[in-house]
């Protein structure tokens, strides 16, 4: 939403507060990007007390939901919003629905580090690095969407989930073999899949919110839709 | 939401509205309630066609969510709602977008049915139904709390979810077992694996719709806080 959309309010107090839910919104995705690259930091190097902040933390992801869901009801009620910032306020409540879980999904893999010592440099825990790194930029990427309410950068990401969950396949193919091969590994390489399942969630929850972006500057609800043919 | 607050609308055509959203919801929950029991008769009688029924009805559910949705935010900017009439709107936006997961776990579900020939007298494959009448059980109590707007019933749904997440545990232990004692079943195994996740899910999303119907009635947002005490 650019600064031109903005000013056309006539109070410049309901301006103020739909910035402010926006940032709001940037600020709750930043620290679940930080707590998703922690996660995989924990897993990684099998760092318990990292593991345990990231857990600790989550309780502040939620509260930013909650808090955030809040204001965009104050919103509502007080300034009646219709058109477009009726529908930024009802991107924003999806969106940080879909935040919330990556966050969950954070904490979830920083369960699996303070569970388990795996080891770091196994094949496996390399792949299942990079489908996170793949997972992190995703985010990132949405994120930068969203701050900047741009439609193209939403396209792409929506374009993206493919990529992951073809490194998901990969993946899983894998690990299936790990297990027929040395039924003893089945315990480690199941917590592995656990991870990688959530990962792929990742995914499907940045193209969630790219949809949501979608729907905020095109006015058109694209869920459920072929793309292929609407970034053209 | 019972009917003498309906009235007090003075507005007998915005009652209407409210209603009939409200009606569309339930008619959502009925078809999600139906996906999902037919997803486990597609799995357990290797039933390939209606496996196909199933998947094809995603739309419909996925049709229904976004339907639902234009119809509140057209609710809120032609009635600006404000206190509970406004908390029933957030909480069916909420509602239908867990119903809409729920739909794509019998998705899911059917998927497997369609793909693999599983064993129905394996007592996996029995101890993942018993799984799966448990979550359709709690989708029902959760429909039924919401149709009745019933604070009671939503919190009973609330405290159900240990006891799916407690299935879910020793169902994963069993088949750990069969994986280790035969590896050859692996890739069936890691099958069912997955359709006792999604199953487990569906316990998740109806706790989170009787958070919504706890939000509504008492006007407070219990998501993330232990209800433990709230109920008395």
């Amino acid at each position: 939403m650019d600064q031109i959309k903005l000013n056309r309010h006539i109070s410049g107090q309901f301006n103020a507060e739909l910035e402010h839910v926006r940032n709001q919104v940037l600020l709750m995705g930043g620290l679940v990007e930080r707590q998703l690259q922690d996660s995989l930091t924990a897993m990684m190097k099998s760092d318990v007390e990292l593991a345990r902040k990231i857990i600790e933390d989550d309780r502040k992801v939620n509260g930013m939901e909650v808090r955030i869901d809040e204001e965009c009801a104050r919103i509502i009620a007080k300034r009646q919003p219709a058109a477009s910032d009726l529908r930024l306020i009802m991107a924003i409540l999806k969106t940080i629905a879909d935040l919330e879980r990556i966050g969950d999904c954070a904490e979830r893999i920083a369960t699996i580090a303070l569970d388990k010592k795996l080891d770091p440099s196994s094949s496996m825990l390399v792949n299942l690095d990079g489908m996170g790194q793949q997972s992190i930029r995703m985010l990132h990427q949405t994120l930068d969407s969203f701050a900047r309410m741009d439609v193209d950068a939403a396209f792409r990401v929506h374009k993206k989930d493919g990529e992951i969950d073809q490194s998901y396949e990969a993946l899983l193919r894998q690990l299936m073999t790990y297990m027929m091969e040395d039924p003893r590994m089945i315990p480690n390489v199941i917590t592995v899949l656990w991870a990688a399942r959530a990962l792929e969630r990742i995914g499907d929850r940045c193209k969630n919110i790219a949809e949501y972006i979608i729907y905020f500057v095109k006015g058109k609800d694209v869920r459920h839709t072929d793309l292929t043919d609407m970034s053209n």
